[in-house]
């Protein structure tokens, strides 16, 4: 269809491509890749070059590339019937069937699946139905959202918010009022070197508690955390973090909003991070994983105790004022539904968690004592490499020293491996598909040290 | 795969559906309707009941149901490579195809596509970049959005504040503050019905004018507005409008986002409702006719001159912090392909205009002097009946009279067509697929005269 020469300037000139420098981009000074196909955990580009994917795109193409059971899956419900709208009642087989398979699956006390289409916009449906909640239950005054530094939950406005990263803020006048962030459970960073995993827990549990009290319960509505901290540098919770914070909430009366975006779907080695860590969320927000990104589609899982306020609501002011045109898309929905089949059939919840085991455990083995390694940490098939500048005196590296970048650019040039260097802080992020095999999890970490090696000698 | 009854009862059970009546429906009061398959103007349900579907879908199936062109391409691609990113420079032949596509048939000083979902995360990153691009121009103060009451623009926090609609606001504590609205130009409810269209558009422009010096316009970023409101009524602007305020924004240093979520791609027989009415915008929102539907996908198309300063930006500020895992999906960015190449190759923008018109006509000539049709009206394959108490005395229904659903289940019941009730004031919404052809709108007028008699003697 295309000449490549045409194709190329067509990209600089017309594509607006999402966190990119854009200037840059348009000049020519930064590379362009068209990426045409792909299979198991590879993916391949127009100029044939054929590169191992450990970060499965955004980690959400769980599956693997090239799965043709979802693909036709796909192909048929566009054949079938591609799209009627779900508002008042209506739905098709995919997306009713779809909200059954995800209950089924969830937490026994969860009632209702929402869906959208990205991450973002099921967390900015969450925050609408937090506070038209507390509409109802008369407290108008219980609004306030509080997340955590570090966090990622979303790109909007309000989501942007939430998000707990300057990147997502600066510029941009985020973020809004209703937001409130608390420190991220990152031990590795703890203020305090001395401190033992129980004493930092209780460290931000603490400073929960005090901003709870310095806003008031009473203005606040729900605190939202991923079970895994992602985007902010793959940050496994310290031993008993979510049941401290449960409390907390539970005391205060607070909804906890679980961001199962990256961790549901089995990328932990279980279903979803709430059954992982013992979670008990009112809402949980997914995506990437539902449909291994094979189309787009999110959800909110809504509580049985929370449904059953939404539904006060309606009783009370009539149909929800709430709904995207391409709710419960039939297409992402078949994708959805083949998606789950595949990962039940394939057993592949399992396989996430004993090849990400491996995975973590080679990538310990092959960096120990590593001298500008801080610490190899993960859960799941998430695992993640902290590059610092001294180990032994816990030095960091500044961030315009762009090591995790650098390390990151050696790997893809040089090994052909995509891992993804986490934004603030030099973190090498590794996220990949769930049907990765051992050999392809040491060439990964054979990959990192060598990349390591040369970036940082 | 499915009984019928546990279908049933699962939608009951798992779904939340937009818009919906979540009480009613869980409770088994609320109809439900499970579509199955769908082919040019109609849809068919899991009952074998065949439906013309006279809104396409919700005006988003332009090209009707059943496109193999387009199913095909979807197929093809889910095949190829279902997914990866567009962050930094990654793309697809797809997603730069159609963003050049797009750019072909844009206004000609438009410049970049940014790609979303849905037209309110479109909205949602026009309202970022509008805020970032008065921070980069050293103008922090400039950052309201002005929009009009009933326009509609998505359903975020943000979004829905955007829209003008009740509906939208209630027991959500919308509008947000940076969101002002100014007037409908709703000719049929001017305030005084002695005014003339001219008279009219004075009025409203004064009222913009006053908005901006009260407020001042240095707070003032942008100006947000449908060329025809859509969800608010189907209001076609009275002549002269859109020159008038566009004048205002020029002179006020004010942007205007033009939301095409519904006119662009050929709806109002123009490709775009900017062309069709002068428009000359910054931003343009596109969404719904972009892919007829078939796959979620949206888009923003930035001016050249808004563009040249997100450049600046990236200079001074590096990669920008705003993406969506799911921009520019490689399923969505080919059904926007072939769909858009499909309404070219079979000239649906002509075929809108030309049978809309139709429409629009028969319509009228069909109610012409009915005591209860205040208003025929309409602008290519959009028309909107308004019912009214007394035409002669312009005396209008209540709400809660809800003559507008009243008629339209009527229809849907005796004539299996499908109209819509537009929220606040009985409307009665058309817009059908391109592919109408002048029996099936006679159908249509048949259908909705005979459902005014029997609901309204
Ligand atoms: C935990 C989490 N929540 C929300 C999102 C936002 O999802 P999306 O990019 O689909 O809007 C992401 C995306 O990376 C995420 O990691
Ligand atoms: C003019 C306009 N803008 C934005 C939207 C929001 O689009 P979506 O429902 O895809 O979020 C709509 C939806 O009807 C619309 O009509």
């Amino acid at each position: 269809m295309l000449r490549n020469d045409q194709l190329d300037q067509w990209d600089r000139d017309s594509f607006f491509h999402p966190s990119t420098h854009l200037a840059e981009f348009a000049r020519g000074n930064l590379p362009q890749r068209v990426v045409t196909g792909g299979s198991g955990c590879y993916i391949q580009d127009r100029d044939g070059t054929r590169l191992l994917d450990a970060f499965a795109g955004l980690y959400c193409v769980n599956v693997g590339y090239g799965r043709s059971e979802i693909a036709d899956a796909i192909a048929e419900q566009a054949k079938e019937l591609a799209y009627y709208h779900a508002y008042m009642g209506h739905g098709t087989e995919a997306s009713i069937t779809l909200a059954k398979m995800i209950l089924d699956r969830a937490p026994s006390h969860m009632s209702r699946v929402y869906f959208g289409l990205s991450g973002s916009d099921a967390n900015e449906t969450n925050i609408k139905l937090v506070w038209y909640a507390n509409n109802i239950l008369g407290r108008p005054e219980k609004k306030k959202i509080i997340s955590r530094w570090r966090g990622y939950h979303g790109s909007g406005l309000v989501t942007g918010s939430l998000t707990g990263l300057e990147l997502f803020h600066k510029k941009f006048d985020l973020p809004l009022p209703p937001v409130l962030h608390t420190q991220a459970p990152y031990y590795f960073r703890r203020p305090d070197r001395s401190m033992s995993e129980a004493d930092f827990v209780t460290h931000c549990v603490t400073e929960l508690e005090q901003l709870i009290e310095t806003q008031g319960a009473d203005t606040i509505a729900a605190f939202i955390g991923e079970p895994v901290l992602g985007t902010g540098g793959i940050v496994p919770p310290p031993d008993g973090y979510w049941p401290a914070i449960q409390a907390v909430l539970d005391k205060h009366d607070i909804l906890l909003i679980a961001d199962e975006v990256v961790t549901g779907f089995g990328r932990l080695g279980s279903m979803f991070g709430s059954d992982h860590y013992g979670m008990r969320p009112d809402i949980m927000t997914i995506a990437k994983g539902l449909t291994s990104a094979y189309a787009p589609l999110s959800g909110s899982i809504i509580s049985e105790k929370l449904w059953s306020v939404l539904e006060q609501g309606t009783d009370e002011n009539g149909p929800i004022g709430h709904g995207w045109t391409y709710s419960a898309h039939p297409v992402s929905a078949a994708a959805g539904v083949a998606n789950l089949q595949l990962i039940d059939a394939q057993d592949l919840v399992a396989q996430a968690g004993a090849v990400g085991a491996y995975l973590n455990a080679a990538m310990a083995d092959a960096l120990k004592g590593h001298p500008h390694v801080g610490e190899v940490r993960g859960e799941g098939m998430l695992c993640a490499v902290e590059l610092v500048r001294d180990a032994d005196a816990s030095v960091f590296f500044g961030a315009d020293e762009k090591v995790g970048p650098r390390v990151a650019a050696h790997m893809l040039e040089h090994a052909k491996v995509i891992a993804r260097a986490m934004p603030q802080g030099d973190i090498l992020g590794f996220a990949p598909p769930f049907c990765l095999t051992k050999g392809q999890a040491d060439e990964i970490v054979a990959a990192t040290v060598q990349a390591i090696a040369a970036t940082l000698q």
